[in-house]
């Protein structure tokens, strides 16, 4: 099943289920208030939830036209945002363009930071700009929505806490990535609030593309509605969802609602393009000696969306455009 | 005024309101259901909490006799664990003891941490022990909690936004810290789940001891009935709260309920003793070329808590046990 937040004004916003093709949604309030609350009381709500998306899904509840203009986030603020960097290629590249090493544990052990949640975009809010000089850069990503999950949960037993499933754009400030690094404390400021949505799906919505943990479909990438990228977000993902479950739960438990990203879909065939600027910037440099590719600037817009076999968009489309503030 | 949050079995537990003393409490839900309900309302209900307060400490209200057993963290769960390290004694020390240089800008700008906020600990809750050879360590912290606070808040304008302040034991892994770090992305797996509380104060509540965006008050730890540590709280804090306000908010907005913390208090003058075992174990290095203090092992215990200058136990006492996980 699809489920959305629609901004109703709260600070939580109101759960909707949407039909398949996103067009139509009917409101769930009565079954969970929220997405939140679905996700606090998920085995008791999940049956009532799955059987009012089946009758949209039939017709036989009408259902009401949806405008993506009016959804919130899934989650408009999140009890835990853990992002990962599971696709080798980006950490890679990434790393060159700071002129700093992978790390030695690359293949072994996979990266995560911790990011910040109390304040998330919706999938098509404005990305405010303070100052260029930031290199304000987009990030396209699969985010898995976690149940509870406890502590020492490892990569075999994890699939049943992946709940949904969801689109990211980890806004990142290039600029700002070095210093805050060198203080050795991570990417604190260089990270603002990140946009999610507009649709959060259970797994078996993605079909046979959701396989060991991994999305595999293409990440499709527009900045100024030129498509700059299609990298497959399945195949390379070197560390699965699962792996990364283990890895996080290493040392503690987490609670309903954790967003668990993939890190930017990479990948190493340079024609399915990039799903951030600073991939763009790095070839540029190995092809050139020094970036042709500016960051974002007002005005700029992206769009980022996933459609399966059939092209069905996923997730509905993240869709926002940089903003001066 | 004095909150806390009874664990009544939900994730978010029962909003209390607690006597000056600690010994008596009163329960709040029909103001405001949970702590985060109140700061997510806080104009609104800090009139009537407030006036509840009064009424239990002048006794018009009786209260029931309260339980420190019986409370939850302030917050069980929250969208945002920022964490300073603001005590410039302790970064050089920490730093020193695990090789690493102190941050160039070590005293111009705040190193802040994101931590996990999906599972916190309450203030009597049993400590789990995976591995003794992580090196399980304690960290006496003072931590404030924000309304919400716009991107761009600078230091003088950043006292309003402190709501509530609390106490924190921000639990480490010391002997997993290198080998994240080295990774670059930040603590991750050496920041197991925070304890805090049990009370979270509104800042009149420490009346002169709260100057300045800093609680002067000394830092009273007790590891195993033995006094370690009595460091004050405010005087070498480097950056005060207001300063971490600036900085955390200089690419993005926090939400109400963001929980913002210190670091560990630290003090120049070793007879002041030491808020984390890492500190104690560098001064043994210094002094015998070697560490001659172990970390903590199963049935261990801490005791941190802050008494004002009329004795009052301001946060209530954080009392937790080290068990086998």
């Amino acid at each position: 099943m699809k489920l959305a937040t629609r901004d109703d004004g709260t600070r939580d916003g109101a759960l909707l289920i949407v039909r398949r093709d996103g067009a139509v949604a009917v409101d769930a309030t009565d079954i969970a208030r929220t997405m939140q609350d679905a996700l606090d009381r998920w085995d008791e709500v999940e049956p009532a939830l799955q059987a009012r998306f089946e009758a949209l899904q039939s017709g036989s509840i009408p259902g009401e036209p949806l405008d993506i203009a009016t959804l919130h986030a899934p989650l408009p603020r999140a009890y835990e945002w853990v992002d990962g960097s599971a696709f080798i290629s980006h950490i890679v590249l990434v790393r060159k363009a700071r002129g700093a090493e992978p790390p030695e544990t690359l293949r072994t052990e996979p990266l995560v930071y911790q990011g910040g949640s109390s304040d998330l975009l919706a999938p098509t809010q404005d990305i405010p700009l303070v100052d260029e000089a930031w290199g304000l850069d987009f990030e396209a990503e699969i985010v898995c929505i976690l149940g509870d999950t406890p502590q020492g949960t490892t990569a075999d037993k994890a699939a049943p806490y992946v709940k949904l499933v969801t689109l990211c754009n980890d806004i990142t400030l290039r600029n700002l990535i070095p210093p805050e690094l060198k203080k050795g404390f991570g990417f604190f400021v260089s990270k603002p609030a990140s946009a999610f949505g507009p649709f959060a799906v259970t797994p078996d919505e993605l079909g046979s593309a959701w396989q060991d943990g991994r999305v595999h479909l293409p990440m499709n990438v527009w900045w100024n509605d030129e498509q700059v990228g299609k990298a497959e977000a399945g195949e390379e993902m070197h560390f699965s969802f699962h792996d990364l479950v283990q890895h996080i739960t290493k040392t503690r438990a987490f609670g309903a609602g954790t967003l668990l990203g993939s890190g930017t879909i990479a990948n190493e065939d340079e024609t399915n393009g990039f799903s951030c600027i600073a991939e763009r910037r790095m070839r540029d440099i190995l092809a050139t000696g020094a970036p042709q590719t500016r960051f974002m600037q007002a005005g700029d817009t992206v769009r980022i969306e996933v459609r399966d076999a059939e092209g069905v968009n996923v997730f509905g489309t993240i869709a926002q455009t940089v903003v001066s503030a």
